[in-house]
C-alpha cells in the first residue's frame, strides 16, 4: 500500500494503527495530517469545540517517544471527544453558559481514561447541544451540505469522523443522540448495552438512559472500540475478529415498530431497498409487527427521563437558571410532574419489555429498524427528532446505525441494526454484513454517477 | 435558649440555621466552635482526609457578608463530603493511591453544587474506603471507642456527624455504606430512593446500586436535606414539616429477611427490646416473613454489582493495577465472571422484586429491618459487613438507620427504617415516630447509669 502524508486522514482507524505499528508513518506525521484535514474543512463544519494544536502535537510526540513494548492497541489513533466527558487536559463545557469559564478536569471521564492509556490522541472536544439534552442546534453544520444539520447531540462527533478529520469518535445517547447523527452524517454510529461503558465524568442527563457511543466509518473502527472498552465481554458471541454473518439464509427482521407513520419519503425509500438488496442476497426476510405493550414504551421512557432529568438538572437550576435553556428550566419546575404511580410504572413496564424484546430478539439473526425520519433537515437550528431511537436506548440494547442510502437532497440515510442486550458483537457482525451490502450497491451508484457526470461534460 | 459560643457545634443543623437566622451568632462564629471541636477530637476520630480552616472561615465570612435576602435555606450549615463527591474548591482522592496527586475539580459534583448554591460551607472531606467499595478500613476510628470501626464505606461522614463535627454530611450507598456506618456510630443514616438524587460527580462502583446518603442527629436535620434535594417531589405524601406518626395503632412490621442468621446478640436484643417497647405504646405488630424470592436478592444484586464494577474500575485498572486493591484489580479481571444469561437473570429478577415489595410495603405504616449484624466490631482492619443493607438498596428504596440501642460493648446500635420507592417522607416520619421512642428510653437508661455511678461514688 502507498500512501502519501498528505492522504493520512483517509485511512481507517485501524489501518492508521497498522501502519503507525508498522512505523510507516509516525504519530505526528498522522497527527498533522488530521490537523491539516481541519485547517481545510472545520471552517464549515464547525465540529470542535475546543482543538490546541500544539496540544495534539505534544502528545503526538510523547507517544512517538514510547518504546514500542509500552504502546497501547490505539497507540496514535486519534480520537474526537464529545464535550459532555470530563477531560484533564481540556475544559468540558457541555454547550452550556453556566459551564463557559471551567477549565480542566482534575481526572479524565472513565472512557477518556481508557483511551488514554490506550494511547489513543484525545484529539479535541466536539460540538454537543446543551448537555446533550436539548434539541436546539449549535454551529456545526453537516459536512455533506453545510445548510442541513449534523442532527445531535453528539453533533461535532458524528460531523468529524464523517468527514475524515478523525477516524473515531465518542458520543452519547440518551434519547437518539449517537444513532440519529451517524445517520444524518453518513458513518457508523454505536450505541453498546446500557451498562457496559463507565459513563463516570459524563454530564447527567438520564441515569437510566444515558450511554456512551462510538463514531466511525468502519464496523472493524466501531469493534476496535468496543473491544477497547469490554463491551464484548459478555457477548453472546464473541468472535475474534468479527466476520461478516453471511446474509445468504439469515433470518432477517425487518421492525418498523409503532412510530413508522414518522417514516418520510427519503427512510421509506432506504427501508424497501434494503428489504430488496438483501432479499436479492438470499436473506429469509420477514417484516415483524412487535406487541401492541411496546407501543408504551416511548411514552414510558419520556416519563423517566423527565424523571431522571428534574435530579440531573436542579443543580444548574439552582444555580443560575437565567443561564440555562427554558425547556431545561420547565424540566426542572415541572409542576404536571407524573406521580410515583405513573413513574414506577413506566420504570416497572419498560422493566418487563427488556426480557420480552430479547426474546423476540433472539429469533433472528439480523435485526433491522429506522433510524431516524429521513435525511438531516434543512437549517441549523433544530437537530431532528429521535423517535425511531428512545426505545431502543431505554431497552438498554446495542443499536448501531448502518450507512448506505441517501435522500432527496443527496444527505445520508442510514438504517439502524439492532440486538438483545449483551448482543453488542453480534450487531457488530450483522452491521458488517448488511453495510457491505449497502455500500457495494452506493458503490456502484456512485460509479454510474460519476460516469454520467463525465459523459454531461463530454457531450 | 441560652447557649454559649463554645457550645455551638452541639446543634443541630436546624437549630444552627434557625438562630444564625435569627443573627444569634455568625456564621463565623459557627465555623470557629466547630473547628475548635474538630481540633479537640479529630486527632483520635480522624474523620477528615482534608479540612482547610482557612477555607471554612473564608467560606464563613463571605456568608457573612451577604444579604439577607440571597441567603440560602441552608445558609452557614457545615456539611461534611465524603471524599468520593468532586469538590471545585478541595481534592477527590477516593482513598485511593491512583488519585493521590489530584487537584480541585472543574466543577462541584451535584450534590455539593446544590448545598453550594443552599449557603451551606462545604467544610471539608471525609474518610471513605477505596473508591467507597472496600470494606478495608482506614484511619477513622469509631467516636465511640477508637478501638472500633466507625464501619464504611462513608466512615468519615458518618463519625463526623456523631461525634458533633458537625451537623451533616453527605455519603453514599452502594451496598451498605451510609445506613451500616450510621448503625455503628449512632446517628441517622438515610439513603433515598435512588435516581432522586444526581450522583453525577461521584466515583461510579456500580450505576443501578450507587446512592448519595445523608447524615444527621435527627430526623428533622435529615428532613431539611431530604427537602433541599426534592426527595419529597414524588412523595407518595408529603407532610410539611414531617410530624412523626402516631405509634398507637400504627401497623408495624418486623422484617428478619432471610439474612437473619447473620444477627449478633447485639442486634437481636435491640429487635426484641424495639418490639416490645413500641407494643408497649400500642403498636399492632407484626412479624412479616418476604416471599422466599426475595432470598435470591443478595445474590442477584452481587451479580449485577460485580458487573457494574468491572465497568467502573476498568479505567483504574488501564491506569495503573499496581495502584488499586487486589480485590478490586480481581474484580476487573474476574475470568469466573457470570454470563450474559446470569446477569440478565439477576437484572430482570431484581425489577420483579422491585415492584413486588413495594406492594407489600404498601399494607404497613411503619417497616423494621435490622440496619447491621451487631454493634461495631473492634479493630480498623475491617469495617465490618453489610448484609442486611444490600437488598434494600438493590431494590432502590428509601431506608434509614434510626439509632437508639447499645450493644455489649456499649456501642450503638440502630435499626432500619425501609419504605417503597418515593415513600421516603413516610420513612422520615415513621423514623421520627420509633426514634422518640427509642431515645426517651435510652435517655432514662442514661439517666439511670448517670444516678447509678454517682451513687458508686458516694459509697
Amino acid at each position: 500500500m502507498q500512501i502519501s502524508k498528505s492522504d493520512l486522514f483517509r485511512l481507517s482507524a485501524a489501518q492508521a494503527a497498522e501502519l503507525m505499528r508498522q512505523n510507516r508513518f509516525s504519530v505526528q506525521d498522522y497527527a498533522q495530517a488530521l490537523l491539516e484535514r481541519v485547517r481545510l474543512r472545520d471552517p464549515q463544519v464547525r465540529a470542535w469545540v475546543y482543538l490546541d494544536e500544539k496540544a495534539v502535537l505534544d502528545q503526538a510526540q510523547q507517544l512517538d517517544l514510547l518504546p514500542v513494548e509500552k504502546r497501547g492497541p490505539l497507540h496514535g489513533v486519534a480520537v474526537g471527544i464529545k464535550d459532555v466527558f470530563l477531560t484533564k487536559d481540556m475544559p468540558t463545557r457541555y454547550y452550556s453558559r453556566l459551564h463557559a469559564d471551567d477549565g480542566n478536569a482534575a481526572a479524565d471521564s472513565a472512557v477518556v481514561s481508557i483511551l488514554r492509556s490506550a494511547g489513543a490522541i484525545i484529539f479535541g472536544k466536539t460540538a454537543t447541544t446543551e448537555f446533550a439534552s436539548m434539541t436546539e442546534g449549535g454551529p456545526c453544520t453537516n459536512p455533506n451540505n453545510p445548510k442541513h444539520t449534523p442532527g445531535g447531540s453528539s453533533s461535532g462527533s458524528a460531523a468529524a469522523v464523517a468527514d475524515y478529520q478523525v477516524p473515531l469518535a465518542i458520543g452519547t445517547q440518551t434519547g437518539g443522540s449517537t444513532v440519529r447523527p451517524g445517520s444524518f452524517n453518513g458513518c457508523y454510529g454505536f450505541k453498546p448495552t446500557w451498562g457496559t461503558v463507565s459513563t463516570e465524568g459524563v454530564g447527567r442527563f438520564s441515569i437510566s438512559a444515558d450511554t456512551a457511543g462510538f463514531y466511525a466509518r468502519t464496523v472493524e473502527d466501531v469493534e476496535m472500540l468496543a473491544r477497547l472498552f469490554r463491551v464484548d465481554s459478555l457477548a453472546t458471541t464473541a468472535p475474534a475478529p468479527v466476520e461478516p454473518l453471511g446474509i445468504a439464509g439469515a433470518k432477517i427482521a425487518f421492525i418498523r415498530t409503532h412510530v413508522w407513520p414518522n417514516a418520510g419519503p427519503g427512510t421509506r425509500a432506504a427501508w424497501d431497498l434494503a428489504h430488496r438488496l438483501l432479499q436479492d442476497q438470499g436473506a429469509k426476510i420477514q417484516d415483524v409487527e412487535l406487541p401492541d405493550v411496546f407501543s408504551q414504551c416511548t411514552k414510558w421512557r419520556e416519563t423517566v427521563v423527565a424523571q431522571e432529568a428534574r435530579a440531573a438538572f436542579l443543580p444548574k437550576y439552582r444555580q443560575d437558571k437565567s443561564k440555562i435553556h427554558a425547556d431545561i428550566v420547565r424540566l426542572v419546575e415541572a409542576e404536571d410532574l407524573s406521580g410515583p404511580e405513573e413513574v414506577l410504572e413506566a420504570y416497572d413496564g419498560i422493566a418487563r419489555l427488556r426480557a420480552e424484546w430479547d426474546q423476540i430478539a433472539g429469533d433472528y439473526d439480523i435485526i433491522i429498524t429506522p433510524s431516524a425520519v429521513d435525511e438531516a433537515p434543512e437549517g441549523l437550528e433544530d437537530t431532528g427528532i429521535a423517535v425511531f431511537c428512545t426505545m431502543w436506548t431505554i431497552l438498554h440494547v446495542p443499536a448501531m446505525n448502518v450507512p448506505g442510502f441517501k435522500g432527496k437532497c443527496g444527505l445520508p440515510i442510514g438504517l439502524m441494526v439492532v440486538g438483545s442486550r449483551y448482543s453488542d458483537m453480534d450487531v457488530l457482525r450483522a452491521g458488517k454484513a448488511i453495510g457491505a451490502v449497502f455500500s457495494r450497491r452506493q458503490n456502484r451508484m456512485e460509479g454510474r454517477e460519476r460516469e454520467a457526470s463525465r459523459e454531461e461534460l463530454l457531450a
